[in-house]
């Protein structure tokens, strides 16, 4: 039997038909099926390809519905000739044409400095611990809604309104819903003329920076911060003010007098996480009033705090419209579709509809009315609350597993909430090295060196996000990272074998720990007390209002201390040898590593009885 | 010394020239400079500003060309009221909010100026005569295969690569696609590392000008022209040369030289379709080469020839890679879409995707996945043929009922093709005034003044495009602009009643015409000789190369002339009243206008014999 024309692929996701039809209208472009040549019956490609004969009736009727055959009576199908028209040949000499080739260097006027930049690797998913940011959890991915939103924006008469040429306009349809769904939520209130949507927040910020900043305004940005944004201002000669990050936010000082812009990300700064606090805020709006500067809200991924409430965006408390507020859809619907957007004064949107009129026209027309649909259907809400309650989750057992396996080697910044944890290691760390290391483990960790401007990033700190790991996964990959940070700090940790004080056993140990309280702090930095009651229960109180709370039981065995809490330290028992120093007590894990360091008081005996009343 | 309209910026990147320009145009946009005033001298401002008064003089011819001041003789310059024409007025409540508002306007660094602009009405689809270019036509969408391709790209697996933080790469599937199918049509070879997909064409377009262009190079634009990359350009404040288009496309001269970059729409000139000739292509590569400059080859809507074969690409016959290459996938799958891309030098190509990351990041990547799916399915092929086609039909239909019924009326520009013909019409006529009208009547035109950069544009000409309109409304369409042209020129145009010349009847007007040769000119340009053969049968030969060839009948009944063709004038018997006014032949129909005027020449009695043989 002949060759076959063309091969089946089993793997494809086409139908038998639509794979006939797609693989000989490629061969029939290619040519490598030749032009003049008779196709072959259906009924010897069906035998060939094994295929039903019917299979490739079908698929030679649509080639031939579509132009590419073409039927002569009493002979057969052929190529259509018609298909070749219009065409322009190839001659050879291109090939050779390369050597000679314009000095492009010297012709670039506008390079762009991408400077050091963190790559996470493109196969982070076969890493078993991906603890990165921003990257897409497909399990979270609302395929089957934003499907159905599709189907609708792909109604006849939705693509009259979606396809056509609309010069500078956006979809009410998108607009309405981010103006009565989305902003809401921020507590603002805004016009459809104070909206324009954009190719993501990025192009929001590159449009706001060419209408507002150039070599003559001084703009502030948070440092550490976010690199492309800085990157866009500098690409623009912009003069830059690198204002230093506390725990509650950007500070508001007289460094932000000589700033005509200020730039920051409240709700969770990039890449602390840290959240702004409202007199911080109320002093950046201050300032902004007193000197006549603007600001630039990025609320690129808006506030989820698992903690407290959250706290209302600027513009929304912004009394003189100073405030240019950028987010985007892309946490709920996919940073691939790029759907950003601005709220701002009618006279900055409308300018910057012109220039992003000659940048891009518009954002894609399909996907503004689909995402219109899925807000519509009520679907943005609900991925909302349902990635909030999947990312609270993954964040405090993340927070949970660094406080309990790594308290002696972490702390982590302040944060309420977002999908990172900022965190700082031993002073002689080196991320970089730690980086890679733990890579080769499958432990995948972001350096953030790349986050500041100036030459003052801390080699110890790091980032862990929560975007693209399965909660079930977590504490085994800080294990993980505990053990690696065991293997670094080979003899530089306290082991049980090393350390100072008392080996603590049976009746003394007893006697040492009944009726005391343990104060301590955990890796978050929040205080924490653990009443150790006579009758063998435990109470633990943490963070800093005693908003945490747990109970548990402990007793001694086989000269150990046991305790289990019905929820902290994921309810399961821990046994520990104990030593002494002075007022110190040390618990030491099986394998000899310290878990817990406290300082110890004994109870004045009342108290200690209603402490552990059960109340 | 009173005090100057305007101040320097020493930090500012433009050169003095650009700024006087920029900085006077935004006093005027801003009214700051009042709308009656007369400008200062150039002498007057020189001083003030201490700069030399060619700097001056300049800068103002260069916002005379603009249209932003106008000069009156002896008198001086003034700003040119033309300008708020058609400025929206603000509200109250916008007045009233301002007052408790940032000033924006003082505040505004990048200002677009989008001065004149054609602005199809949004409701054209009511329109029963839409003769715009550019325009969706709803009924030429491949909806089910645009839903086909997007169904696709929502399968789970192919979520899952487009939906994620890619950074800033392309699609590799749509990337192949325009590589194997798309190029090779234009016969331009491309490895992955020589495409970028933008947001449309027009991202391209200003990516190649941020890298490419600043205030000190100059960039050379066709005149009349596309005017967002004219608005592109003089955002970045690169100074502009325009250069004129003739029938082989833009002028290659020595105005060239001074410019380091060419920005050229060889496959149908905008606006006005013309191609460019390859002698024209040749003479621009050498010119780049000699010079060492780059040229951007726009292939927006690329060549639909419908009387020759294509030309080749300037990319594809490009030497030494001084052409970046610009399309886009929106012709066929909408601009609504935003699929355009660029093809050029690995390094530019580089630079430009860095450049696009701190801009859009990527142009969404569902849609890019859906458009190599509905590529790879081969469908872009069969829809190009389709258009192809459709447009072929309408573009002839038009060009040939001009011809016919508006011959006296009207030139047309030599275009082979495109979706826009380039019409001329009478020297008194003001296109603005007729553009009025026609839409009263249901008939849409474009005014042309928009293309142009300086004070050069015609006040009679205009575009008439066949994107939207159907093809069985065009002949119909183009009466109604007769009719409106006949009201508009009462008593300006000759009639039966008012024409010079004896009115031929019966027999004298038999003896008169048989065997004799109508020469004349058709509307766009051509020759054309009909031979009125003794035996009843009418030969008729057009086109340069006489390339349009049709035969029919002619007879006298009524004491008129009656011919009709097998294909020309839509196969029906014309009607005509005849006069002879020495040797030239005057038809006109029923209702007395002139329907057409030629050269009438005796034929020798063998030749006309042989002539009519039938062949």
């Amino acid at each position: 039997m002949s060759e076959a024309i063309i091969y089946l692929d089993p793997d494809s996701p086409l139908n038998l038909q639509s794979q006939i039809r797609q693989k000989l209208a490629e061969a029939i472009l290619n040519e490598s099926f030749p032009r003049g040549r008779r196709l072959p019956s259906s009924r010897k490609l069906a035998d060939q390809l094994k295929v039903a004969r019917n299979t490739v009736v079908l698929a030679y009727q649509q080639l031939i519905d579509e132009g590419y055959l073409i039927s002569r009576e009493r002979s057969g199908l052929y190529v259509n000739e018609a298909l070749f028209e219009g065409r322009v040949t190839h001659t050879e000499e291109d090939a050779a044409a390369a050597g000679r080739r314009s000095d492009w260097h010297r012709k670039l006027r506008g390079r762009v400095t991408l400077d050091r930049d963190f790559n996470c690797p493109p196969n982070w998913q076969q890493y078993p611990y991906p603890f990165i940011d921003g990257q897409f959890d497909q399990s979270l991915y609302p395929v089957k809604e934003w499907r159905d939103a599709s189907r609708m924006a792909l109604g006849v008469r939705e693509i009259n309104e979606w396809a056509g040429e609309t010069g500078d306009r956006d979809d009410p349809q998108l607009i309405e819903q981010i103006r009565t769904r989305i902003l809401p939520r921020r507590g603002i209130q805004a016009r459809p003329e104070e909206i324009l949507i954009t190719v993501g927040a990025q192009q929001a910020l590159h449009l706001v920076v060419e209408l507002l900043a150039d070599s003559s305004t001084s703009v502030a940005l948070e440092e550490p911060g976010y690199p492309d944004m800085r990157r866009l201002l500098a690409q623009r000669g912009v003069p830059l003010v690198y204002q230093p990050v506390d725990e509650r936010g950007m500070q508001v000082d007289e460094r932000l007098d000589a700033c005509q812009l200020y730039y920051v990300t409240p709700s969770h700064q990039t890449p602390t996480a840290v959240t702004m606090s409202m007199d911080r805020r109320e002093a950046l709006l201050s300032k902004a009033a007193e000197r006549d500067a603007l600001i630039i809200e990025d609320d690129f991924e808006f506030e989820s705090n698992y903690l407290q409430s959250p706290h209302p965006a600027l513009r929304s408390i912004d009394q003189d419209d100073r405030v240019i507020y950028v987010s985007c859809l892309s946490k709920v619907l996919s940073p691939g579709l790029r759907l950003g957007f601005m709220v701002a004064a009618p006279e900055v949107i409308r300018e910057a509809r012109k220039l992003r009129r000659l940048i891009v026209r518009h954002p894609p027309l399909n996907n503004q009315r689909t995402a219109a649909y899925f807000l519509s259907l009520g679907h943005y809400d609900s991925f909302l609350m349902h990635m909030h309650k999947t990312f609270e989750e993954r964040w405090i057992a993340l927070r949970r597993a660094l406080n309990y396996y790594m308290l002696f080697y972490v702390e982590m910044a302040p944060a309420q909430g977002g999908t990172a944890l900022w965190v700082r290691g031993p002073e002689d760390l080196d991320v970089r090295y730690v980086a890679r290391e733990a890579a080769k483990r499958g432990l995948l960790i972001e350096p953030v060196d790349h986050y500041y401007a100036t030459r003052n990033a801390p080699r110890n700190c790091f980032r862990m996000g929560i975007t693209s790991i399965p909660h079930e996964r977590i504490r085994d990959g800080v294990l993980q990272l505990r053990d690696l940070f065991h293997d670094l700090t080979q003899n530089k940790t306290e082991t049980f074998a090393s350390a100072k004080g008392a080996h603590l056993r049976g009746e003394v140990l007893d006697k040492a720990v009944r009726g005391t309280t343990m104060i301590c702090t955990i890796a978050y930095g929040d205080p924490c007390t653990i009443e150790i009651c006579p009758d063998g229960t435990l109470i633990g109180i943490a963070g800093n209002a005693g908003e945490d709370r747990d109970e548990g039981r402990w007793w001694i065995e086989n000269n150990r201390w046991h305790r289990q809490w019905s929820r902290w330290a994921w309810g399961e028992a821990g046994v520990y040898d104990v030593r002494l120093d002075g007022d110190i007590i040390k618990l030491f894990d099986e394998e000899g590593w310290l878990i817990d360091r406290a300082v110890l008081r004994r109870n004045p005996e009342a108290d200690s009885i209603a402490a552990c009343d059960p109340a």
